[in-house]
């Protein structure tokens, strides 16, 4: 049977989702740890991205190919009650026999968090990047706009690739809120570390540091050390894997 | 000069506000340590209560008498340096001398969120009781309105106590959202554990375990055996301390 799986963690103390030597340092490892001592088996999940280390999942999706006679939700429970209490299981269900976590998706929805007030909050301070500067916001939205479309991302990039590195981003929306700012990226894919060098980018045009008008020159440059900084993982969330229905 | 201040914090891994031995494990022990470090003296804060352990502070209030020549922000700028991550000052200004952060309370406002959807999300683990199961939510709106007034609330205190348990609630608000509970409680003072309690014996009555009108017996009962179980600390937070003007 091939069941898709929507999980939600909370990233901080992760060294990200992808399976790793050390199975308890990465989500991927622990889910399928407690496959294991559920079934007896050693059962492969197919994650639908990778999220880097400390980076947190609203909605990140895996699909797993296994036997399991009861119930769905009698596996989903289990799980949930072994996984730590920094993961959970949201939803369970029997997929097509096709269905593939990856390929099958049509998109992804991140979100990226910050607060620009000068005083931190408590209780948002793993889910938040607390930068406590202002920013300029409409400048901002002028540099995320040139980003929006089909581009060679490559500048973006956290490592040189072999593969395209040709990406749509359908959205970029920013909502700013007294003291904390949302940014909202959907698309059909993003390259390893892409949302963060993007904000971090965009920080730069809030500060003043880079100009709006730049984007199209970093796109063009193909080039790392043309654009931003890397944004801190923290305020970084995968909010949802899109698929079709 | 009299300073009072608002502190904000995570109180998770905390003994609660009350100084204690070992400083470093109390909020009030943890703030008056960054005060030392600053002023090089050992300066005395007075909170307007004590949270117990776990509890955790939206707007904590507490004032302190010392000398101090520069402006607060500057004062305030160095206390949060110095502070962990999970508390934080919001904000610091010059009192009258006669102000006294417990004495000059006109009232305290706490909330007790729980969550009773069957699936725990991961981001509000510290600061919600995830207790997972239904409740009648009518019943406890019934039931709360019972000790919405002026009692004598013997019945909803942690100990034994010798001086007078009467205490005045002005309400109790039970907000429904999907999967999730607020409980908001607007009192001249409370008594220790009086908030959980009732939020306990509140659950025991949306689960069923007790009637509303079982409310008026427990009150006269003045026994603490005759209320509900004390709700955990991670769910309760103190929102604000309410001063007139």
């Amino acid at each position: 049977m091939n069941i898709k799986c929507v999980i939600q963690y909370d990233g901080t103390r992760y060294k990200g989702w992808q399976r790793q030597k050390n199975t308890k340092e990465t989500i991927q490892g622990t889910v399928e740890e407690a496959l294991k001592k559920i079934t007896g088996n050693a059962i492969e999940t197919i994650g639908a991205g990778r999220t880097d280390a400390g980076v947190h999942a609203k909605g990140q999706t895996f699909n797993m190919r296994m036997t399991w006679d009861g119930p769905l939700s009698s596996l989903q429970d289990q799980m949930n009650t072994l996984l730590p209490a920094d993961m959970c299981i949201i939803s369970m269900e029997k997929a097509e026999d096709r269905f593939h976590s990856r390929f099958s998706a049509k998109g992804k929805i991140y979100a990226y968090r910050l607060r620009t007030g000068s005083l931190r909050n408590v209780f948002e301070r793993h889910y938040v990047w607390q930068m406590a500067r202002p920013l300029n916001i409409e400048k901002m939205k002028k540099a995320a706009a040139c980003l929006v479309g089909r581009h060679d991302f490559a500048s973006f990039c956290a490592h040189k690739m072999k593969k395209s590195t040709v990406r749509t981003i359908e959205r970029i929306e920013i909502t700013d809120n007294p003291e904390k700012l949302t940014l909202v990226f959907e698309g059909n894919g993003f390259l390893q570390g892409e949302v963060r060098i993007i904000t971090g980018t965009l920080v730069e045009v809030g500060e003043g540091l880079k100009k709006p008008e730049d984007m199209e020159s970093i796109l063009k440059a193909k080039d790392r050390k043309q654009a931003g900084f890397t944004a801190p993982a923290r305020g970084l969330t995968l909010e949802k894997v899109i698929y079709e229905n």
